[in-house]
């Protein structure tokens, strides 16, 4: 009782199923809300680019701007092919239908599976990355990063449980400050690098004195594979066309258009300021964080910019709430994962979906110590996984339908899959060691669970079908009450026995020949008429007898039904449990895998 | 299975209840099984008298030999008192029932759970004792001394949960060899001290140079009590008069007054021994250890002498392990503590008070890191409580009956308590602050549970008596099956619902009327004629529709019962259960207090 209170207090009341309808969104509405994830990696993955060149020693920095300049691209040719996308699917497709419906099941799974790892990672990477540009603003809380990634996580959990109606209005806000102040941090940058002003007197790189690493080719693909968490997100657009105002489909590949280009504005900046300003990453200050303080100092601008860095990032981690929950929702609707995840909680909501995806995040986090940078390696595999799969799965599309202009589609989203192929093969081959390893191991495991999970399903719902089903064969049922005494809690079950069958019987298991007869006495005044029948039990099991008695019953007919009445009497308090003989329970575990038999138990509540 | 085929390899087949008899045993064997705890206290009594003394410095261990003379004094007072309650209880009678029945209930649980404390203690004293005789002899194990003692207790308990069919020949032998070895013992070292032989050499005692405390007469008296403890067990052959061969009372008595001389022979030489030889107490040897020593050196006599001891101190604790199980039942039997412990197990033995005293034990082993010394202040109280009781007891007992030379023994009785009662007074006051307060608040604390444990029993008693009774109301019963679809699955729990019921109807909670339409017309065909009601959900919950129409249907008639049957699909292996909504469950759960409403499922079982 206590707890359901609680649970209504953080919770909510439950909302009826007929509120369950889409929100319509406009353009910029739909662009905070989708854009989120994709623009707040800008806040990191420069960063990740600056991390891997500086073991090559600080000359190696200049190698900063052609990377992005290559990430950039990739992401142009990304947000092309999705738009694509849109094109045939007007009503919204994630990567895991579009693969599933037409590359097949195998595919199909393949990138489900990616993406719930995706979305996790999600989680954990934004969650960590905006706790990490508020420890940036406040040193001081830098040695408890991890304790304030969970609590975030918390509330998160707690929102998306109570379900958000108001969305968006809420995305609005952040994502346009987002953008406005990272528009104002790249204005700012560059215009003091043309009148000269003090930020952009560049110091030299403090880089702790250690030996370089040589600057291999391994290593410049490795700072590629790197910058390339930039491109996270980028699907949510095409995945959630259905909530655009319509026309829907223009809509979103409009919205989609916009989105790149800021996303590709965005990180291109701050790539060439990072590198114009030479920052060196420093594992408790951000990048972002760096160049803002450079250009803006102390001020109060400088804070403006991390707090909305913050929130974008915290944001990013909510639309993971909405995709992972959807996504599980889709392969428990076709037996893939446990049916609890289709299930609609009061508020609405996937509860279970949420829950488990706030579990494995916390657990993500706390194993690698709110780290963003050591997330980072397992994070772009599983993305580019289902980007590849789900280009790979348009091309056969066009060609396979040859509606007009299905050549030049077919081109687009082919370029599309060979680069993120050529992507993905980067990133698993030099991040493979840093923890790729991880997720390229783990995606054939959850393949497998799904595929476990699906058979299962299917053959309940093969051995439950009514097809070809003969009707069941007539009933042989037999009711019997077991005794151990004869008083008021008694009574009921014998009442309860006799008006399911005329034929009930009693049981007593007999220890003691005395008792048998005591008991036979009362029995003649109380027993409602229902025959008593003693079992010996020399050895004093109740168990023993009352098996061999049973399985002599079914001996002669397989299908003989068999109820097994037990009067029980309830304490009023829990305590008081421990002091009764928990025959019933005992008598319960022994049967509960014994075919043919039902246990009753006729309560009898005891008052205090 | 497997476990049930460890248990029989553990404690054996099953043993009939007519097996249930008394071994009778003659004086010999008598003695045997009933003097192992009080003449093994001979093994740490001394010592601990030393212990104390020597903190006032070695000046102090003078007042040892009349000390030691008081206790013997105490000694023969308590066996003379014990011989005439033998006489009054020829069928024995245990301190709990003495006072019971003469002083009325609250001495009597007093008494009970004083014997309680004082049972468990005894197997955590004599365990650690035996185990310190051992690591006299093999110093390299005094290390291990905590788990050599829960190894030893390990093996007690598994042995009494066999059960010991042959008890007096395992005991014969062991106690036996005591009683010679302690003979030898003290002959030798007597001899030695006549014909001047060098281990009568008094070496000077090598005392740790520390501030001595003054010698004050609470010093003493705490040295006095600590040798008490002597007197652990001499109630033991009052209580087990019914083990002797007829005539019971008298060979009991004379079995009594042997055991009383050989204790106080026992105890005081090796009192007078340890004096003589000056023998200092250290922590890692016993003082009986450093006497065999001297007088034997290493040779195969010593370890004799030791392996001896630790043996007769097993069979101490072992004592207890017949005790406490059989007070916890004459307990139970009167409803002071849970029923489980009235219950013999399938080898006779009260396995539920063989458990618990294991496990008590084990844990006072290990938080007193298997020392003795630390446990004897928790020790004596309990003992000291039942002495006094029961022989305030007899003395009641005398004077109300008045029966011949009645003056005469309630005035030994009369002696005895208060001697018992003043020493009791002194453990309680001199080791107040060493543990004994323990004991003083854990008796109160037992005895409430005990009171609260009844006032249940008889409450539950008065509850169900037919005593008065009117018979039951006449029954109003509906079946209600609960389905969430229709297949093969749920075929069985239509056909059961309408064997127990003509009336039976089917319920089903309606989430979306789409689907309702589907189930009525799959309902037609397979139905069974069963009427089906739709219950609206708008909120998707199971449960309030439900629990909605069963409020409105018991509305009208309080008593009327309500049957539901739930179809229920058993998976064939434990983890597909997960792939389930646990709605069975649920229900379950939500139900078990609910009055009236008798949950019952109808299982299927698939096949794999």
């Amino acid at each position: 009782m206590h707890l359901r209170v609680l649970k209504r207090l953080l919770v909510g009341s439950p909302i009826p199923s007929e509120q369950a309808q889409q929100e319509r969104l406009s353009k910029p509405v739909a662009l905070a809300i989708f854009a989120s994830d994709a623009l707040s990696s800008v806040a990191y993955a420069t960063e990740e680019i600056l991390r891997v060149l500086v073991l090559a020693g600080s000359a190696a920095l200049a190698l900063t701007v052609p990377i992005g300049a290559a990430i950039s691209l990739v992401i142009a040719i990304v947000v092309y092919s999705y738009r694509q996308t849109i094109l045939a699917y007007p009503q919204g497709a994630s990567d895991f239908i579009v693969a599933k419906d037409n590359l097949g099941r195998l595919p199909g799974l393949t990138a489900g599976g990616a993406l719930l790892i995706d979305y996790t990672l999600t989680v954990a990477v934004s969650v960590s990355a905006g706790v990490a540009a508020v420890t940036s603003a406040v040193p001081a809380l830098f040695p408890y990063r991890v304790i304030l990634c969970v609590v975030a996580l918390a509330g998160l959990t707690l929102g998306n449980l109570r379900g958000t109606r108001e969305s968006g209005k809420l995305f609005a806000f952040p994502s346009y400050a987002f953008i406005g102040s990272i528009v104002l941090l790249l204005g700012a940058g560059f215009l003091s690098i043309v009148t000269g002003g003090s930020a952009a007197r560049i110091s030299p790189p403090a880089l702790d004195g250690g030996v370089a690493a040589p600057l291999t080719l391994f290593l410049i693909l490795r700072a590629f594979a790197s910058g390339c968490t930039a491109l996270t997100g980028v699907e949510a657009i095409a995945d959630g066309v259905i909530a655009f105002k319509p026309p829907e489909a223009r809509n979103a590949r409009i919205t989609l258009a916009w989105m790149g280009t800021i996303l590709v504005t965005f990180f291109f900046g701050i790539t060439v300021l990072a590198s114009i300003y030479a920052v060196v990453p420093r594992p408790e200050e951000t990048v972002v964080s760096q160049l803002a303080r450079r250009i803006f100092d102390d001020s109060p601008t400088y804070y403006l910019i991390q707090g909305v860095t913050t929130l974008i990032l915290i944001l990013a981690a909510n639309t993971s709430f909405a995709d992972f929950p959807r996504l599980s929702f889709f392969l428990a609707r076709d037996g893939f994962v446990p049916r609890q995840f289709a299930h609609r909680g009061d508020r609405l909501v996937f509860s279970n979906g949420i829950v488990i995806l706030a579990l494995v995040a916390a657990l993500l986090i706390v194993i690698f110590e709110g780290d963003t940078h050591s997330l980072i390696p397992l994070y772009a595999v599983g993305v580019f996984i289902s980007f590849t799969l789900s280009q790979a799965a348009m091309v056969r599309r066009w060609v396979g339908r040859q509606e007009a202009g299905w050549w030049w589609r077919a081109g687009i989203n082919g370029v599309g899959a060979l680069t993120t192929g050529v992507v993905l093969v980067v990133i698993a081959t030099t991040k493979f060691s840093h923890g790729a390893w991880i997720v390229i191991v783990l995606i054939p495991v959850l393949i497998g669970g799904f595929l476990i999970v699906n058979r299962h399903y299917r053959e309940v719902a093969r051995q439950l079908s009514l097809e070809g089903y003969g009707g069941p064969p007539p009933l042989k049922h037999t009711v019997l009450v077991l005794v151990g005494d004869l008083h008021r809690g008694v009574i009921p079950a014998l009442q309860y026995a006799k008006s399911i069958s005329p034929d009930a019987q009693a049981i007593y298991i007999e220890q003691d020949s005395e008792k048998t007869r005591v008991l036979q006495e009362k029995w003649q005044k109380w027993g409602l008429g229902v025959p008593l029948t003693a079992l010996p039990s020399p050895y004093r099991s109740l168990l023993v007898p009352l098996l061999r008695f049973l399985r002599r019953l079914q001996h002669k007919d397989e299908h003989h039904l068999i109820t097994i009445v037990l009067p029980e009497f309830v304490p009023a308090r829990w305590w008081q449990h421990l002091l009764h003989n928990q025959t019933a329970l005992l008598i319960k575990g022994a049967l509960l895998f014994w075919k043919g038999v039902i246990v009753t138990d006729v309560p009898y509540h005891l008052k205090h």
